[in-house]
């Protein structure tokens, strides 16, 4: 790692895998568990034209460059946070295969045109304005609340963005399923194949990975639980092989 | 067990609760696990009202009886199973609880006005019409096939059929949930929790359990999987415990 600035209480985190580091700070934006589960999900051909919306530290195209050759580019609406993607890929020195823009993803297809990525990844705002958690200071506000950007805007942004074929892999609240898939559905996003995550082996979900097809056919397979602890309050033998693997290769469920 | 006529090839099995029987017949209807975990994942209080569609031998209606005191109605479109269902009501001399109606579902309304249930229970037939296994002979196909009956039509007579905030339990082939909960969520009828059934832990899903709400407010549970098989490949101990429980009781996760 090359060394960069960092601001006011800003701090360097090890992504623990290939030796990267990520720029992070309590304040403004940290990322999460869902963040490195979709980064994993995410099955990314060399070849592909790769678009992660909504993207925060940059944590998803920094963990993508361990499993992909492929060029990725990050898009963020906050001037704060697109700073910190940007100085954390420079920091791992990917500056060659991943990008920062800083901007609003609604006005990114007058500028690609239709149908210029193969895959977008987002880790989109869980909770619509309403639901509001005032304790939260704006940064993160944005990045947990539909305030810029609501799910429809999400999805109907995506499609516009995806080629014919191409895939959307996004982690979301399992609490929002029949929406998302409704929404999917109408843009001509089918999903595929979605993994939930179960704490617990008795616990409900509390998370959701769905990848969703362009003008794919009506047929989703619905994988295997991942929990996350097993009995004895461990992590998991397969939560920790997804979590912390190096160069993850080719396997399907993951 | 009274004596009731028998037809054909048909025979008496244990419904293995309650000591129920139930009349089957291999050239025309046998129910599956599928009914079973439908019959223990559906709530019923004992002052509803209940319909169960596409009642075929009348296996749902039976096993609620082990769970509530309502009164609960199936409805079959094909005389052949209508009559082995009524008189497996008869033999188990259920004819104060149960009665099983021969007609088309898509006709009730009709006769019973809209809102008129508290709680509809259907297993449905899975599969399109277009993805036909020739081989099955016509009662099979109609149970199997949506020849009678689309999945639309059958949500979107639930939806006339159940009061607001009444219920719809409902078992189907997880291939088709974006399909089902978009289809829903058109009719209202808003999915709340949703239970998944894995063959193996490490096995994608093959049944899914739904229960949805008349003008309900759009969040949904995901529940804990319900694995069949543990790793020595017996039966897994929640399995058991469902699929072969007398007097289930009121317990939530079923």
């Amino acid at each position: 790692m090359i060394k960069v600035p960092l601001y006011g209480q800003e701090r360097i985190d090890d992504l623990l895998t290939d030796g990267l580091g990520i720029i992070q700070s309590r304040e403004v934006f940290s990322f999460s568990m869902d963040a490195v589960l979709l980064a994993r999900f995410a099955s990314v051909p060399n070849s592909a034209k790769v678009l992660d919306m909504c993207t925060g530290n940059g944590v998803i195209p920094l963990l993508l460059t361990t499993s992909t050759k492929a060029k990725i580019e990050g898009i963020e609406i906050q001037p704060r946070l697109a700073d910190m993607a940007r100085r954390s890929v420079q920091m791992n020195e990917l500056e060659e295969q991943v990008s920062i823009r800083e901007g609003d993803l609604r006005q990114l297809v007058n500028e690609t045109g239709h149908g210029y990525y193969d895959v977008i990844t987002v880790n989109p705002p869980y909770m619509p304005v309403t639901s509001g958690d005032v304790k939260l200071n704006r940064h993160q506000a944005i990045a947990r609340h539909e305030i810029e950007c609501t799910l429809e805007e999400v999805i109907s942004t995506a499609t516009q963005l995806l080629r014919a074929g191409g895939k959307l892999f996004m982690v979301h609240r399992p609490q929002r399923l029949a929406e998302i898939t409704t929404i999917l559905c109408k843009y001509r996003l089918e999903p595929k194949r979605i993994r939930f995550i179960h704490p617990r082996i008795d616990a409900e979900a509390n998370m959701v990975l769905i990848e969703a097809l362009k003008d794919g056919k009506p047929e989703v397979r619905i994988l295997p639980p991942l929990v996350v602890y097993d009995q004895d309050g461990k992590y998991g033998n397969e939560f920790m092989d997804i979590y912390y693997s190096d160069k993850k290769g080719g396997k399907d469920r993951r």
